[in-house]
């Protein structure tokens, strides 16, 4: 394949948080942020390392309430890799004149690269190459490398190698009020071969962290044996060493690190594992050509390689797609297959989102499912195992079956605020996103497509069918017969459109009969029907009883799908959801001229003392999404029974859309 | 299915370890011994409790040595629950006359039960029902009901239920000059509804370990709710409560447990998950309802159900051959496909052999590839994800490929001890057993037999086909070309025949040319070429070069399958090893008059100042287990490729096997 690279030129302190996010590497496993090694958090920089589902709980006293979060924790960050002329300050970008700056991110290669000339207050001239990989191949490692050379000068350099476990959760402005420590320092000591080992654990979920670190210095090609001293603090342990610099000879510091926690596999123990895994890894350049080799095995499944590419664009449209398949290899790769992790919708790049999963996986899995379906299995196996918690759910707010929770952390519980604070007004508003009941179909319809493409039996028997029962149940008791309709009705919940979570006026949170739910409901029903004449019936009988599914709950189900109730508009054309056509016309002209960015219409409005619920607007596809996830021929198969007529609008062409 | 009931009546003190080991309930997850919910570890009884891969190391100082191994952990018993009558002694089967001693285990429900009718010295009678069973369906729930009647007396009883993390490891014997001390506590506390918490964690895995436990008490329907008070200790809590115990009427006391780890999957914290599982149990009843469900749709599986039975035999074989099942059952279950654990020699059922892994899958696959085969494939990821510490492995000792080692635990590294000290002779010797590395062989027979049944050409290509070919690497590596006799040998190994771990008068460890082992490793490299032929040109290309495979190694292969020594005796019988024509026959029957039990032959040599090395005796089938894995043709097969006759024996009938 071609060579994807993004280039950055130009050192941006206002887009640094975007590259850094934007440089995300990972694998699967953990990835880490795009910052420099010599960047600490700031107003600019947030180095950020995070582990696929590295959750943990902490409560946060404000404003008279206790407010309990799970956040995906910010583990110790293994980069800080710096050099300083010896008395003088570190390396910054902030104290020197930047001559020249190039960051390269090669998406063909997985590696992140940055050249950086410089000239200090003393006209001492430095080129600075920083290179860095997360392992594709084997996720506990990753390494990175400083190269430096001087211009100008000879003389001495201290250098410093870090591992540093002081860091908190600071990476989103809004979350900044709540409590953001969830490390504990367990260790932080030298080990054989003048490598250092850190070890902290999450104070509420009790992961333990590992990482090993060598450092090792060549002038050339042969290795330096600098003197060395080890600098250990509660949850931090740096290795310092001096170095003569000479005028125009390069010297390169090469960093491999290990990361182990007290959740994987095949360990005895985490800091064991660290430390025999940085001993036998081999060299920074060994470990980068099996890390190429993983990926350009990844890449010969996932390169999108589409011919769409105009003169002018110089295959921007392809570069983009790629990109997003690179980011999405990061969060989830053939390496989630041994873990429990779902795929966040902010992918394990940040903090944002809290690291949750929401219902992303619905976008995503359609280019796992022909590519690494396994992926894919392995994913809805993170909601088979919550299965019981979703039960639990459905069971407390007094419906059947499985009802999985808008948002999901470790253990799947509902971890969506039931109120949030609006940063615009100040104000703690009621959050009912936690109405998006719609999450269950998407979980359905991943099962059902995952069974399509792969004719994995073995799943669909084992975890497919049970989930998909449930949730089936779940809409089965949900939608309530209105003898005044003769039809089946759903209130109290969201569609995807988080714009509108309840009726201006109405008491009571959530919508009655959004149609994207209701729609979905019933094709989840439908395929119920036929999940069961698909199994075996020795296994049908079995799994009937043991989740204590009775023939008059499968008679209903059939009466709902010839009945559940769809709004429409007076032109035939489907309603949102009941009474959206007697919401107010926005005035769009108008705001966007008042606040330029409108966004995030919802906080403007708030903060106005509004309610996007008011108003016909829309933060994203909620009815139309019917139209994505189904050709028109199925959707007016579902219409047809229920006795409904469906506009039919041709579909777009694909060159269109693209 | 017939229910299969197991009695023992009478107490028997001296066989009394056997039952409790024979009457162990687990489900795959964990599993606890038969003793009783009153007895402690002493010359009589060891109730112990296991986690499924839960191990932990441990240094010994000994004689100058230390010795470190790696141990099965004995986690905290959460049987305890007991009475007396207030003022008086704890109830215990030494201080009572016994009058009526009845033990069951149901092996179609799974269910352990025991009456004891006992008089105490004051002439007072009792009966006593206890009743346990390890859930199978939630595999971290279990139960224990204790119910009391008085004959002839009314007063105050006092009960205690207790949750005890102060047990070590001393389940064997010969072991107890070892360190054994592998738990910590961490937290002993009641928690909400009058439940109380225990937590511990082994002290050098770091795995944390949570029991909570509900107690309830019943007089015929109606709950009675006695003042209770809590006892905590380091490591141990108690609730205790005093109740009124009414002549002839009987008290229920029943305590459900919920067992959880840190090394769980969709957890938060084990803690706090073992709290909600009690909370969320229900009662004793229904529980033990789901437990029978999830029994009866494994029996349906797993039931052997062949009409063997002679009248005089009242189904004699069919139940022990049940008995066998049902302790496959719960040592490896449809709960071990979510956990990382291999299937140890003697289950999870105490502590010998250290809960290690041998190459017992072997003789277990076949019964789960035609029930249940993703346990199997479950197991077998046991051993992929031990792959590198394989590969490590065969390097140090300079072979290519894989090495798995003969005794496995929780990282892979090879867990046999260098020395071990026979208790006999109170002796050091060398343990040569590490150079079993037929156990390579019987892993990559387990993947090749799982994939001929299930033709899982998933498991192939991502896993399977990496194993495999990386032991076919190790056995291409070992045979060295022998110029002399024109022949490929290996040497330096043992085969299954553990009497046998050196030739007499050797200096070097191990044997030369083990029949098994040869013509294993020629069967492994038989596969391994047709198994690339399976595999998608793309993936072959792929793994190849993931694993450094090239053509001239595979052309070696070619010439070894053609070319692999084989030792004959004289008559054409195949020969255990070279060299094994020349050994002494032995003297049966004066061993046999002198010691009576000569199992141990071993032993009872070495403290003669002896070897069995010098003896033709069997440990066990060692050649013959080719006969075992093969059907003739296919051996004939073989031993046509490499040039050799193979003296055809007709095959007993299948009736006079049994």
């Amino acid at each position: 394949m071609h060579d994807w690279i993004f280039v950055y030129t130009g050192f941006s302190p206002k887009e640094e948080g975007l590259r850094e996010a934007l440089c995300t590497l990972g694998n699967g496993y953990f990835a880490t942020r795009g910052a420099g090694p010599e960047a600490e958090a700031d107003d600019i920089h947030y180095p950020g390392t995070y582990l696929a589902g590295g959750y943990n709980r902490l409560t946060t006293k404000i404003a008279g309430k206790e407010i309990e979060n799970e956040d995906l924790v910010n583990i110790p960050n293994w980069l800080p890799l710096n050099f300083r002329i010896k008395g003088e300050d570190w390396f910054s970008l902030k104290n020197v004149e930047i001559l020249t700056y190039r960051q390269e991110l090669n998406l063909t290669k997985g590696i992140l690269s940055r050249l950086v000339k410089f000239q200090d207050n003393k006209q001492r001239k430095f080129t600075l190459i920083n290179q860095r990989f997360v392992h594709m191949g084997n996720p506990h490692l990753a390494a990175i490398k400083l190269n430096l050379i001087s211009e100008n000068w000879s003389g001495e350099i201290e250098v410093c190698s870090a591992l540093d476990g002081k860091v908190i959760n600071a990476g989103v402005e809004r979350y900044k009020s709540l409590s953001s420590r969830h490390l504990e320092p367990l260790e932080a000591s030298p080990v054989e071969g003048g490598s250092m080992l850190l070890k902290v654990q999450t104070n509420q979920s009790h992961i333990r962290i590992a990482q090993c670190a060598s450092t090792h210095v060549y002038s050339g090609n042969q290795r330096l044996e600098p003197n060395f001293h080890f600098i250990e603090e509660k949850g931090y342990i740096a290795k310092n060493f001096t170095l003569e610099l000479e005028k125009q000879v390069q010297i390169s510091i090469e960093k491999i690190m290990a990361l182990y926690t007290s959740r994987d596999h095949a360990i005895s123990e985490c800091g064991l594992e660290a430390v025999k895994a940085v001993r036998r890894a081999g060299s920074y350049l060994e470990l980068l050509q099996s890390h190429f080799q993983a990926w350009s095995n990844l890449w010969r499944r996932f390169e999108i390689d589409i011919n769409i590419t105009r003169p002018d664009e110089n295959g921007y449209k392809e570069r983009v797609m790629n990109l997003y398949i690179f980011h999405l290899l990061q969060t989830t790769s053939p390496h989630t297959l041994h873990l429990d992790a779902g795929v966040p919708s902010r992918g394990w790049h940040g903090e944002a989102y809290r690291g949750h999963i929401f219902w992303d996986e619905l976008f995503i899995f359609p280019t796992l499912n022909y590519r690494l379906p396994e992926i894919t299995r392995s994913l809805l196996m993170y909601r088979y195992r919550r299965l019981p918690e979703a039960r639990y759910a459905a069971e407390a707010e007094g419906f059947k079956g499985a009802m999985y929770p808008w948002q999901s952390g470790s253990n799947g519980r509902e971890e969506s605020q039931r109120i949030h604070l609006n940063p615009k007004s100040e104000r703690w508003i009621p959050d009912n996103s936690r109405l998006q009941r719609h999450v269950n179909s998407a979980i359905a319809y991943n099962i059902w497509r995952y069974y399509q493409v792969t004719d994995d039996m073995e799943f669909l028997n084992f975890y497919g069918a049970e989930m998909f029962l449930e949730i089936a149940r779940f809409w089965g008791s949900c939608a309530v017969y209105n003898p005044n309709s003769d039809r089946f009705e759903i209130s109290e919940i969201m569609g995807p459109d988080e714009y509108h979570d309840s009726f201006p006026g109405s008491d009571s949170p959530g919508l009655k009969n959004n149609a994207y739910t209701n729609v979905m409901a019933v094709w989840v029903l439908k395929k119920a029907l036929i999940l069961l004449d698909l199994l075996a019936e020795d296994r049908r009988i079995e799994l009937c009883r043991e989740i204590g599914l009775e023939q008059k709950e499968i008679d209903r189900w059939k009466k709902i799908i010839k009945k559940m109730r769809i709004i429409f508009h007076g032109d035939g054309i489907i309603s949102q959801f009941e009474g959206y056509d007697q919401l107010e016309e926005f005035d769009w002209e108008g705001y966007r001229k008042k606040y330029g960015d409108i966004q995030r219409l919802d906080r403007i409005l708030e903060a106005e003392g509004d309610t996007p619920n008011r108003y016909k607007v829309s933060k994203q596809a909620d009815v139309l999404m019917l139209f994505y996830l189904f050709p028109a021929e199925r959707l007016e198969e579902i219409f047809t029974e229920l006795d409904y007529p469906l506009r039919r609008i041709p579909y777009p062409k694909m060159s269109s859309i693209i």
